[in-house]
């Protein structure tokens, strides 16, 4: 078992703040937590934290870092540990450094991008206008746009996938759900997750073998219906679906991807597969399999193969 | 065939005018298309005329009265002489009397309801935030609240279903899909349809022998699973839930029934057949088999049976 | 208003009669009616009809005939009369030529497609085990495979378009609601209906001039998850995904295209909107706007724009 | 974090044997995986395991014992040390005494029921018409009835829910996620689980004191849009639906209750939130917002507070 709870919050950084705010919003339907300086925090109406995005207003797009929570302050500890032996540095942070959020340890993964383990954070508290009426429900259901519920996972491209996959499963103690070899031996991808959910963290190979960049961010809805509608609304919004609703054959998520204004890839995600079984044996896929394209036949668009978000040279925030 | 388009646009009466206002638009998601003195116009984004619901503050709830489009200006003569000879009186209203329409011929049907039979009318053009993206749709999609594409239909309490029925396949020409006929031979109900859908306009029994009263207007969304997530959007905005989503046995639609803060009965609908067969026999339900409930077995709650929203003395506006 | 009421029985011609009887009962889950010949007759389970699909073993693939229901005895004669005036020649078939129904009046389209307009029709009386719990069904739901409804609309090839639209509104009496021109004047495709629903026969080019050609029959479900359902079917029963499920920008359709295993092109549909309008003006497409794929930007595939089935020479049947 | 992967496979009693197993495999639309004896072993399509139902004939209805594996040998070994030192006695099983399935140690849990902790357990290795398209899927999608994926969560009646509820969370490693306190203090239910899912394993108060009753099983979808199918289907195929298809207030899964024709309540299922957050503070529901029936205001129908299935007094099998 992994002694990881989650992933996310994540910092995103974008170009074109009130584009990406009003995608963000009126699109995808979250609720600003919060403003600080030059970001806004924004949360799903599921998220039990105060917040799963901070969005910044930045020269370039890309991800700043990528949060993940240890199981319990002992798991960070040991997470912590794992990361210094495995010689990737990193230092910790003050607590409060972020918002809601008490000290956490930001270091690089191997190939640049920047993480932050943490443990201690603060539960969201609603305002008035946004308390439920099921209590066991963090926030109302406004139904805003696509209305997604928090952030589901994340996909990182990566120069070298086999090395940072290594790192995940070793090091931040991932599970390995299913990854695809090339013919000549590379690893193009590899699916992880800390929990029965098909996939939390997904690296992906970089076309250009650059580091550090950003393939998607990926919200939750519970229903396919949801994605159909989300593709609805991103055509009326002027956002460009890259990839209208279908099914993917790796990890049998039903997918919807566009570009918000600021430039990164956003997805809105449901279904997939439950892992219950504790020796699940990776599923691998070929290149022959994956030229099949998705599980229904669709072709994956060039674009899906090669465009990123740009690496990030030195923390944000 | 029926010499009848469609029903709508409908005048509602609203003792909370903003109250009802506020459900419209933010819970169903209407877009307000104009305001003239105490009315509203309202309309669902697939609304092919300017609204299909006029909102009007009143001191009671109810509907002030139902229009009804003729197929043509020659349909339109042919009914209203058929309304004449069948001894309803009733009068033209002027060219532009109702925003964007011709004139019309204004008449109590045989259980006092206000109708209005009108044929020409004006075409929605949407200003520019809301043009769609999609050259075959009236509006854009946006998404909000429940956003409901369209009226749908009416259903109207009477106390003599049968000679209502009478009326509206007789003089109006609908025809008549299914009806109810308890044990002593009374009619509880009929289901009348000037199209291939299951239903447009309802009459069901007045339990207290009252006239003229509504027992509910339904607006259509595309999928079931818009109507469950209406029933969330109700539940966080604090709308009375009647009757959960479920399948109705007659007509075969799915269906959520909440009370709008002006306390009228309203119904966000989908699904219900086709009726392609030009002699369909009318399904009669008896007593007996109404006992059973809904198509899965739920049972009608008590004040469906009972609540009306009152008879409207006076042709409003 | 049309004269028409629907179409359907259509008459498909098979080399496989096995496998596509297979893929007929088991994949989209009909019923079989009865047998014949070399004919099974089948239907969804919401046929009015005991049949809306004669499956066919034959050398070759495509659609032998069409049937049109009259909306009536006397509208069968007008249009009957009409065909003749326009020169298209034809003649009557013996009362019970056709399983279950009366006489009819056989005909070739301008394109060379065989037609045949009837009215009089038997309606379904289902065995006990197909007895369903509704009395306003036509049958019991058994769920099996894609459990298609009953026959919804079909589309033919046609060398020349503007021909055959105008013959398919001014000699049967259809509405056109969309259609797409090319640059050239060409006109590309014809959506028509005879109801509100927004499309029932549907006319588009043939690629390589060729006549009589079929491009799909399509068979309705309620809902969209019901197409991404068939899909999975189609996956694991091996039958060929033409193009995976999603939304139609013309008519705003939602579909499913695949192979099956006699050859022809078949779809598994729902969704789209109603025309209310009596005066509904058509939709007008051009070239540069079907550039732009589907409704979420999916390109539609090549041989969507190429492949039919055989024109057939002589009557089947 | 627990220590159990997951519960299943479930032994349930039934006095009808082929109505069940009718029931299992065309309504549900499970796969007999083999035969045994008196018993069936039945299998959702995405089933890790060969079977997650054991169907036994017998003089009653009822559970025999419940299956929990354990998440490693390691964690069987310590669990079993927490049985015995709760004093709660059992014993263990030979390899092989239950199908496919090593070493367990049976016992009875502090109302009587009988659990069997295990951990090592064959994969199912699919027949060849049995055989999935992709490859991350343990066996094809057939479609057949409501095709369920997988047995999702057992509901087990306790006369005492909190000691039911202390043993799960400190003998077995389960963590709390809802429960509900009564005006005088007694535990109504308890929502337990193992994972991120909202529940796996549920005690709720056995209305007469009983001892070692079920509830009921519950059998998971991917949709709410299937568990509307799977309602048509109980209705074509007269299986009684105690309670329709709505949403849960309590984990807010979405559901389907049904009655077998065994006698034993079972539920299709789907939906719910995930529990992310570690430290996740249990939901406590008093009396009052109980009395406000579903999240959607359905009132729960009596004989779901009061109807089980037999207690069963010796092991079977």
């Amino acid at each position: 078992m992994s002694e990881i709870a989650h992933l996310g919050p994540v910092e995103l950084l974008t170009p074109d703040g009130d584009g990406s705010l009003h995608f963000f919003t009126e699109v995808l339907g979250m609720e600003v937590e919060g403003r600080d300086g030059g970001s806004v925090y924004l949360r799903g109406w599921a998220d039990y934290q105060r917040y799963s995005l901070k969005l910044t207003e930045s020269d370039t797009s890309g991800m700043a870092w990528l949060g993940i929570r240890a199981w319990s302050p002992e798991a960070l500890e040991r997470r912590v540990a794992a990361v210094q032996a495995a010689g990737l540095g990193g230092e910790w942070t003050a607590d409060g450094a972020e918002r809601g959020r008490g000290a956490g340890y930001r270091f690089r993964g191997p190939d640049g991008h920047l993480f932050e383990l943490y443990h201690d954070v603060e539960r969201y508290d609603p305002p008035e206008h946004l308390r439920p009426s099921l209590k066991n429900q963090p926030q109302r259901y406004t139904g805003r746009g696509a209305a997604v519920k928090r952030l589901d996972h994340v996909n990182i491209l990566s120069a070298d996938v086999r090395a940072d996959r290594d790192f995940a499963t070793d090091v931040l103690g991932y599970r390995l759900y299913e990854r695809i070899e090339l013919d000549d031996g590379t690893e193009a991808g590899a699916w992880l997750s800390a929990s029965i959910a098909a996939h939390e963290l997904i690296y992906t190979k970089d076309a250009y073998g650059a580091h550090g960049r950003l393939h998607h961010l990926a919200f939750w809805v519970d229903t396919r219906e949801e994605c159909l509608r989300a593709a609805d609304l991103f055509l009326d919004h002027d956002i460009h679906i890259e990839a209208a609703p279908s099914k993917h054959a790796i990890a049998q998520g039903f997918f919807l991807y566009g570009i918000e204004p600021g430039g990164n890839r956003i997805e809105v995600t449901t279904g997939g597969y439950f892992v219950y079984d504790p020796e699940h044996p990776p599923t691998v896929w070929t290149e022959a399999e994956r030229r099949k394209g998705q599980a229904w036949g669709v072709k994956t668009v060039e674009s899906f193969h090669t465009y990123g978000t740009p690496p990030v040279d030195a923390p944000a925030g």
